[in-house]
Formats: C-alpha cells, structure tokens, sequence
C-alpha cells in the first residue's frame, strides 16, 4: 500500500496522480517546483523500479518538465533524484529562471522556502493541474522540438 | 557533429561509448562522479530527445547508477540533469555516502573539487570502465572527443 512519506507530505501539497507518479507542488514559490513520486513501495533508487515502471518515470518526468517550460518560459529545467534525506524515491522537476534567488547555482539549501499564501496556493495549483490533468495519460509531444 | 562543451572537456576525464552517452568521470575525487552526455547536437533538456533516446537515457543512468552503487557500496545514488552553466544536457550520476564532505545536502557548490592525482586518477578510470565496458571493448580514444 502505497504511502507518501511524511516529509513529502509536510512541504508538499497534491496536484494530481499520473499513471506511475503522484504529482506534488513544492511548498516554494520561489521557483516553480513540482515533484514525481512512483506510487511504489519501498523504492529508494530509479534503478529499483522495474523496466517498464522506469519507462513511464523517464515519459511523465519529460512530459512535465516540458509542460512546465513551456507555461513558465523557463530558461532552464533542473531535474532530480537526489533523496539523501528523504529515502522515498522522489525526482525533482524545478523551472529555473536567470532572475530566481538561486540562479545559477541549484536551489537546494540556497535560500529558505517561501510558502505560498492561500490564494497564490490556489492559483498555482490550478494552473499545474490544467497543464497536466487533461494529457495527463497521452504519450509525450514530440512536436515541440 | 557532436562536440563536448569545453568546459566538461575541462573538468572530467573520458570513461566510455555507450549506445547513447559518452561517459565521463568528474575530476573530483570527493565522489565517485560520472556524468553521462548524450551524444547529440543542441540538446539542452532530456524532453527534447526523442522517445526511443530517452528510454536509452533512463536505461544508462539507470544502469551506470546501479553499477557504481553496488562497486562503491553507496548509501544513496544522487542522479541529475541541472544544467544552469554548462547548456549542453548532461546527467550527473553521483556516488553518495554519510562520510563524504557534503552530505546529506547535494554536491554541487558545497565544497571544492578535489582533483585525481595521476595515480588515482588511472585506478578510478580503470575501476570505473571495467564496470561498464564489456571487457572485449577497448577504452575510449583520447583522440575521439
């Protein structure tokens, strides 16, 4: 039975669940963060999955991060697994932007989390949940190249 | 024609051809550190491959990352496509441990490269390459950057 780990649950809220991944919002709105979890148990590492899961991870994390690119303009997509503190496996797909507080450099432990108020909150998770909901089980554009 | 950004020309020693990625080692021996570029022309983000490199990409990360984790004995492998200074897409694939100078936060920023020694440097291109490199193969020409 699947189950968020309580850390990614803390700073995160829920956008939506995809068919290998839940789609998270980072707490941040200093950059536009979202992060894919595989609704897995037990799995610390992308290599742990199996083939076919890994397939669907590399689809749904290209599949966002160019949705995000796209919506935000970003001038460069930072995407991650890192877990050193969280053991869940969890890939970080980050829109980074010239003027962000941390660019060039990566955003972890760069500068302190800024939550998102009530509205924006609102606002924010509308507008992921639009970019990935309705395509939410299409196959990646290739158009956009 | 692909070409290596000079700056990862400058900061790594060549490992390898896979099918998709040359494979570079970090000249930093702070970490077990490869880093795998693709080798194709103006690619910045792993959404723009095509589908049939992206699963190439997801099965070397996934394979490079599985093989140093298992050598080095790592706590947690940290795999990542940043990319903010140097636009050619590159996917770090990093050896993590409780005792090395950065953990548990990510490597990038957190203390200085600590160059190979000529020694070090032959015995971590030996270890790694015999990981990935069917033994039959030869070694990646110098000459072939």
């Amino acid at each position: 039975m699947f189950a968020l780990h309580p850390q990614l649950q803390a700073d995160t809220f829920p956008v939506t669940d995809l068919q290998l991944c839940r789609v998270l919002l980072m707490n941040d709105c200093n950059y536009p963060w979202v992060i894919l979890v595989p609704r897995k148990d037990n799995i610390r590492e992308i290599h742990q999955l199996d083939g076919a899961e890994r397939q669907t991870l590399m689809d749904e994390m290209s599949n966002v991060a160019q949705k995000l690119e796209h919506a935000f303009s970003a001038k460069k997509m930072n995407v991650a697994a890192l877990g050193n503190m969280v053991p869940q496996l969890h890939v970080h797909v980050v829109a980074r932007f010239e003027e962000d507080p941390a660019w060039p450099t990566p955003i972890w432990g760069k500068v302190p989390a800024k939550p998102y108020d009530e509205q924006s909150k609102a606002l924010m998770l509308e507008r992921v949940r639009s970019l990935l909901v309705p395509e939410a089980d299409m196959p990646l554009q290739e158009a956009a190249q």
